[in-house]
């Protein structure tokens, strides 16, 4: 076998460091694979932001080397981003059926559906992309469908994770290829790449069956309506969900649009099993009496718009809650969501709904491998060299101390930050250079046009407001016209500040006449400095100051 | 014993429906006693605001009434609003040593300790204020000197816990008095008012000694510098840290106002102990070597100033995380705070220290009874009637049913909303009534002069940044000057979207000429709406649109 002089570069570009928008770069000679492509959500920082997209410019002169891209399941951290990058590098991209039919949704919601080209893959089948040859192994995550990775390459076998759990009794479908880890393990394999998210966690992750145990103690005896809120893309929720209807012979509505997208889907590819007329519209739910009401939504990390955030506000056009209403809200909040989820469950109460949540029963588990698991992995896959992936600092650190004391040497591990460049050869592994990676944020229609300086100014206008001061100036003489105008927007309440707007123009006038006849610049300078120290030494705040000359 | 026709009028005006700003109002006839007067934390909403006040509109024509306020422990959720609210009702506070000695260090910022009149209560002893006897009773909470009170009124004995839990080996003092809950059980309660913070928690809080026995045996072999952070107010857990400090022989540095000011009193009260020399100034720490070196400080909230979460982020002056640094963070994130420390913890592994939080060891019990010992409390008192306080909905809820379990009927459990009124006699209680309540918002200096109108102003902005459009109009004629500018911050960066800005200046010109010679009113409300609409269909987004008239 000849030896490969050239190196293998594996570049991720998005998910390490954090938890979202997963994306990396293999690149070997002139073949380049990419696994995933997601979204991240956005900071409370990132005001008015809609969405985080990783920064592919490294990829965008690069296109006719991209052989294709590669998912390994269908949640928005790994094709959430797809829509966007696929205008700038159209290429064709490989995944399961679930997997694709969910990005399906989302090119047509973009309508550019027609103009991408994407390849169904069998769980266990392997694709020729240039060098690289890809095979899909089967796994088991929170969403179904999902894959691992063997990415044969001409240096070695590299294993890729995805994101997984170990689930000895899936709700559906054979368990994860363990067989084949060590089948790979035993052949010889030069990279590990796996799920940190969990890392930090003892023990192992709850098979998804004991969820559906909780649901026939929790549903052996409710008199009313149903309402139960999971994440749309956990099918297997959702079809645990659909077996208590069944059992207690409700019928059931969806409501949230990413709900109803999803459930459709699994339905159409065969995910999801259930009588066809169990579902009903949400409009007809009055039809029914409730103990014979059952309704899926959206809403379970309690996010505003979301249809469970609704109900909880009154705000849902169909569905009211009642006393006597069961409400099982079956996920646990993403850290950043706690105080959303309290929220809802406080107003559900409050409107007399009986409220099951995550800290009260065993009514979620995860979806990512805790220690006992990864353990399991690696002595499986013995890697040459291993990349804990998937996770913040914190976890990747974790995941790498639990990596050595299975007795890999610390040299033999990196932990990575996105747009480091790992290089590898059969028997080396170095990380050697950087290239540019970062976030793109997604307000509106706008892609990367809202940056650092809009968002400074939009988190300095939500703590203090602003003061725009209108000085108007004579284009001849460069006399003030007329008495500086205020206006002001989140700083105060006006009407009730009468004394502090005189003042405060008063500030004005005395800064206009220290600059009588300069530039606007140092005019626009000097009032700007004087109402800052002015403000400041009143009120202790600081609103953004906006002096704006208009010449007559 | 003559028999009362007053009723006995109990209203909260804080603390229930919420966690935070707790202050009860106890009124009978001409006499009213008010219990603690806290500050809440603001909510991610609530942007550029400091702290939240309870509305206490309801006390302010009262004044000669109010026989005095009496606090229940030094928290500031249940003193934070004293230097607000003695503004306006300046009378006499009752407390115990620690609680005053953190409260006057309040009054002193604000400088006005020398207009206040504080009074020392003995845990043990009863106060007459009026009417009504406040007996202090001794109990256990996560800082030292708390108080749980027996009121008793001319219509019967009033339970309050304060906020507690049942710790049998508290680090100092005597534990909570259970005999004297037993004994005023016996006698005949009309009423407990428990702390439900913790109703929805099965099992018991651990006691603050099992902490003390894993720093035991987190610290036993450090090599290096030791960095604890934890409130400033749990002076037991700051006496355990410094138990530590003293076994591994290492100088104590404080950092942190808050952290050194608690310290400050505590020590000079006698509640913390330790060798005069142990502690050292933090300028002087990099005259020890790091195993003689231990940093107690705040930040365990991940709150951005506070000197844990600046020495992550590399602007602490003194302190310079460095690998070999061990970092304790004893403290469990408050809902709302999770991404904060979560941060934190991030940056102080990638500068190489050793992190130990929460979700990795026992270092932090909670402050609040658990459900076992408010069953104890429950049947220690029994009470005829029963008033969860302390708590969000849910939490009050779940206490609630905690009481029904134990056997009360439902219609003798009241779950209030702050600013109902519970009229009680001797055996009868009822809702009757409601008094104005809610918040009232401190920003800098002002206090209440920010309300709904300016948040609301200051969240559309952080959404989507502000317009402006000038518009000069010819004042005889109403025909318009010169071409309107435009100026954007927070929208979008100018710079790159020079066709966008010449597109807003044709709507506005066409709006303009739409309205030509109509009223200021009109042209403003024309000239927003076409803007608005345009911007919306070209970026989706709805930034704050604010046209103004300059007539020259």
């Amino acid at each position: 076998m000849s030896k490969s002089k050239k190196k293998l570069r594996i570049i991720p570009l998005g998910g390490l460091g954090e938890i979202g928008k997963n994306i990396t770069v293999f690149e070997y000679g002139e073949d380049i694979v990419i696994v995933d492509c997601g979204i991240a959500f956005p900071e409370d920082e990132m005001m008015g932001i809609d969405l985080v997209l990783p920064d592919i410019t490294y990829l965008k002169n690069k296109r006719d080397k991209i052989k294709g891209i590669v998912l390994t399941h269908g949640h928005e951290d790994h094709i959430g981003a797809l829509p966007y990058a696929l205008r700038d590098i159209n290429v064709p991209v490989f995944g399961t059926k679930l997997t694709l039919g969910l990005l399906k949704n989302k090119l047509e919601e973009h309508r550019m559906l027609g103009d991408t080209n994407l390849q169904t893959v069998q769980l266990g089948e392997t694709i020729e992309l240039g060098v690289f040859k890809v095979e899909f192994i089967r796994s088991s995550h929170s969403i179904a469908d999902a894959a691992a990775l063997a990415i044969h390459t001409p240096v070695g076998i590299i294993v890729h994770t995805g994101d997984f759990k170990i689930d000895y009794t899936p709700i559906e479908g054979a368990p994860i290829n363990l067989a084949r880890f060590a089948e790979l393990g035993k052949k010889g394999v030069l990279l590990l790449m796996a799920d940190s998210t969990n890392a930090e966690r003892e023990g192992y992750t709850m098979s998804e069956r004991k969820v559906g145990e909780s649901f026939e103690r929790i549903f052996a005896n409710v008199p009313g309506r149903a309402i139960v809120a999971t994440f749309a893309s956990n099918i297997h929720r959702v079809q645990q969900i659909l077996n208590v209807a069944i059992r207690t012979n409700r019928k059931v509505a969806l409501s949230g649009r990413s709900m109803i997208n999803v459930v459709n889907v699994a339905l159409e590819l065969g995910y999801l099993n259930a009588p066809e007329d169990i579902f009903i519209d949400i409009k007809d739910i009055n039809r029914y009496p409730s103990e014979r009401l059952m309704i899926i939504t959206t809403g379970s990390q309690g996010e505003a718009m979301a249809a469970l955030s609704r109900m909880a506000a009154s705000t849902h056009r169909q569905v009211e809650i009642v006393p006597g209403d069961l409400v099982v809200i079956s996920a646990t909040p993403i850290p950043g969501n706690e105080k959303m989820v309290s929220n809802n469950v406080n107003m559900l109460l409050q409107k007399g709904a009986n409220v099951i949540y995550e800290s009260l029963e065993d009514i979620h588990v995860s979806g990512h491998a805790c220690q006992e698991e990864l353990k399991l992995i690696h002595r499986l896959v013995q890697p040459k060299f291993f990349m804990p992936v998937h996770g913040e600092y914190k976890h990747l650190r974790h995941h790498a101390l639990l990596a050595q004391e299975l007795g890999m040497a610390s040299e033999d591990i990196f932990i990575m930050n996105i747009g480091n460049v790992l290089e590898l050869d059969a028997s080396n592994a170095k990380i050697a250079g950087k290239v540019p990676s970062g976030k793109v944020f997604v307000d509106g229609l706008g892609v990367g046009d809202v940056g650092n300086i809009v968002l400074r100014d939009r988190k300095h206008l939500a703590q203090d407001g602003m003061v725009i001061i209108m000085i108007t100036i004579d284009k001849d003489t460069g006399a003030v016209i007329t008495t500086p105008d205020i206006i002001s927007r989140g700083f105060i309440y006006v009407r009730e500040s009468e004394e502090l707007m005189s003042e405060m123009k008063n500030i004005v006038k005395n800064a206009l006449s220290e600059c009588q006849g300069k530039d606007w610049s140092t005019i626009k300078n000097n009032v700007k400095k004087s109402m800052s120290e002015y403000l400041y030494a009143k009120t202790k705040r600081k609103p953004m100051i906006l002096p704006i000359i208009i010449e007559i």
